[in-house]
C-alpha cells in the first residue's frame, strides 16, 4: 500500500513526497470528456459506478499517491430541503436562493445516511476497487462556502449578498452556519465510515472576508466541523483561497493539513501556520499549462519552499485547468517524486 | 492647507488621522448620478470641467483629506494606439485585445502631453479651484493591471490569457511592461506638472499572480514606473489586492506609501511591510452597508490596527460600492477624525 499522502498529513517521514491535484478526476483527461458527452454532470455524481469510474481516470493514468471522489460541494444540500441544478455550462446552481430568516429557519438538518447517500455508496465502491493503492479523500465544501452558494444561488465575485445578512440578520446567519456544520460534519464522518481514509474540507470563497469577519462569522464553525470530521479518526486538509492574510487565523481551525493557493510563497506560508501542521499546495494551476522548462522551474520553486521538512502535500494552489495538457501532468507528477527522493 | 494626508504619506506627525476614500467621486454620491444621467462616462472623463466637479463633489460633502481626480485608467491607452470603450453598464473595454508580439511592437510609447491631455488639464483645473483646501491626487493603472485589460480586453477573474502571454511570449511581454512603464511613468509626471500633490498607482489585479511571477514578470516595472513617479518630487501610493500573501515583495517597490485591502489585518501587514513606508488602508467596503454599531466596530479595529503610529492613511480596502449609504461615509469621516484627536 502507499500510505505516502497519509504519513505526510502526520508529518511523518516518506520516501518521497506525495502529490495528488486538486480536480484530478475532470474534464482536462478525455476520457472523463468522453463520458461526460453522455452523461449529464448530475448523473454522473449520483450513479455511484459513473463516480467511481472517474475517480479512478487520473489514477489509472498517472502516480498520483491520493484519489479523491468525484462528487459536488452542493448536492448534500439537497438533504436539507433545497433545490440544487446543474444548468449546462454554467455549473451547478440553487433556484430557489436562501434570502431571509425564515428561509434558515426551514432548513432541516438531516440524519447522516440521507446526506448525498450516492456519494457515500461512490465512497465505498471506490475504497474497494483501490484495495489500498493509494488512499481515497471524501471531501465536503466548508459552511461558509456552502453558505454562500445558499444565499447568492450560484457562484459571485464578492459574495456581498451573504456577507451583508452576517451584519443585517446576525442571528439568522449564525443559525444557518450552525446547521451547515451539524451537516458537513456528519456527513464527512459517514464518508470515513464507507471508507474515505481522510478528508478535505473546500472552504473556496472564504477569501473574500475580512480577517475580522472570518473570526467572528465563520471560524467557530469550521472549528466544530473540523473536530467532528477529526473524531472519525483520519487526518483533516482544510483549503482556502485568497486567504494569505490571515493564515496564522486559518492554523487555529484544527486541521491537521492546511492547504494553501499560489498567492504566498509555501515557506513562508508553512512559517506562519506553524510547522506543527502538515501543508498542501501550492503550484499556480496555469503553470501546467506553460512550457516545460518554466513548469519545472516552478515546480522546483515550491519544492525548494518545503525544504527537506516532513510534512509537505504536493497539489495545485486551485484545481486542474480544463486546458490542461494530459503529458505536462504526467511530467509533473514523475518530476516531484524523482527530486524529492531520500536516499 | 489640510496637510494632514501629506504629512502621514511622509511619517510626519499629524493632528488626527486622514481619510480619503478610492472611488469617492462615484456612483453612491446622488449628484454623481445626476450629471452621469446626462453624459455618458467618456464625456465626463474628456471633458476637463465635468471631471472636476465630479471630483469636487465629495469634498463639498464631506471632511474628507484628499481630493482624487476624476479618471479612468485605460483612456490613457490610447495614446499608445489602442481603442478604449466604454460600453454602458459594463464599463471599459478594449475592442481589439493584443494577443500577439506584432501587436505589442506596435505599440507607441507617447510623448508626456499627448497622454489623455484632457485628464491633465482636469488636474489643472482641479488643483486651481481646490486652491490648497485639500491636496489632489494624480493616478494611473500600474503596467500589470494595464497590460491585462489590454491583452483581456476587459476584467478577467483569472487573466488566464495575460499570464499565458508571460509563459508562451517572454520577451513580448517585457516589451509590453517596458512600454507600459514609460508611458504611466511619463504620465503620472505629467498629472504632478499639472499640480497634482501626490500619486496613485492602482494595481488592482495583480493579485491573481503567484509572487515568483510577480517578482519575475510585474515587480521590475512598478519598481521603475514608481521611480519616475517620485522622481516628480510628490509621495507615491502602490495599492493593489489580493497581495497579503507577498507584503515584503510589494514593500520592494520604493513607494512611499503601500495601500491594502481589507483582506489582512493592517497592524500584520505594516509589520510585514515594514514601518519605514508609510500604510494606507483598510476597511472593507461592505462594511460601509453595515448597520452601523457594526460599522463603528469595524472602523474601530482597524484604528486600533494601526495604533498610534505616525503614517496611516485611513481608506477603505477597494473603491465605494455603488449602494453606500451617504450618511454611513458622513459618519465614517466623522469617527475616525473624532477617535483619532491627537490632544
Amino acid at each position: 500500500m502507499n500510505d505516502r499522502f497519509l504519513r505526510a498529513c502526520r508529518r511523518q517521514s516518506v520516501d518521497c513526497t506525495p502529490i495528488w491535484l486538486m480536480r484530478q478526476a475532470g474534464r482536462f483527461l478525455p476520457e472523463y470528456r468522453a463520458l461526460r458527452q453522455r452523461h449529464p454532470m448530475m448523473e454522473m455524481i449520483k450513479t455511484p459506478e459513473l463516480a467511481v469510474e472517474v475517480t479512478l481516470q487520473p489514477i489509472r493514468r498517472f502516480e498520483l499517491d491520493a484519489a479523491i471522489i468525484f462528487a459536488d460541494i452542493l448536492p448534500p444540500l439537497e438533504a436539507m430541503g433545497v433545490s440544487v441544478e446543474f444548468v449546462r455550462g454554467e455549473g451547478p446552481s440553487i433556484a430557489q436562493p436562501i434570502r431571509a430568516a425564515a428561509d434558515i429557519a426551514k432548513l432541516v438538518v438531516p440524519s447522516p445516511e440521507e446526506i448525498a447517500p450516492y456519494t457515500q455508496e461512490a465512497v465505498r465502491l471506490a475504497a474497494r476497487e483501490l484495495n489500498g493503492r493509494v488512499p481515497l479523500i471524501g471531501f465536503s465544501g466548508a459552511p461558509f462556502t456552502l453558505a454562500g452558494y445558499l444565499i447568492e444561488g450560484g457562484s459571485s465575485a464578492d459574495y456581498a449578498r451573504a456577507r451583508r445578512l452576517m451584519y443585517d440578520a446576525t442571528d439568522a446567519w449564525h443559525s444557518l452556519m450552525e446547521k451547515l456544520s451539524l451537516m458537513v460534519g456528519a456527513y464527512l464522518q459517514a464518508q470515513v465510515r464507507a471508507g474515505a481514509q481522510a478528508l478535505q474540507l473546500f472552504d473556496s470563497w472564504v477569501g473574500v472576508l475580512s480577517p475580522a469577519d472570518y473570526r467572528e462569522f465563520v471560524l467557530p464553525y469550521v472549528a466544530r466541523t473540523v473536530a467532528m470530521a477529526r473524531q472519525a479518526g483520519v487526518p483533516v486538509i482544510y483549503f482556502s483561497t485568497g486567504t494569505a492574510g490571515m493564515l496564522e487565523t486559518i492554523a487555529t481551525t484544527g486541521a491537521d493539513v492546511i492547504g494553501i493557493d499560489w498567492r504566498v510563497d509555501l515557506g513562508e506560508a508553512w512559517k506562519r501556520v506553524g510547522y506543527g501542521v502538515a501543508i498542501q499546495g501550492n503550484l499556480d494551476p496555469l503553470t501546467l499549462l506553460a512550457p516545460l522548462p518554466k513548469l519545472q522551474d516552478r515546480v522546483l520553486h515550491v519544492l525548494g519552499q518545503a525544504g527537506r521538512r516532513d510534512g509537505h502535500i504536493f497539489n495545485l494552489g486551485h484545481g486542474v485547468l480544463q486546458d490542461t495538457p494530459v503529458d505536462n501532468v504526467k511530467a509533473l507528477v514523475d518530476l516531484v517524486h524523482r527530486e524529492t527522493q531520500r536516499s
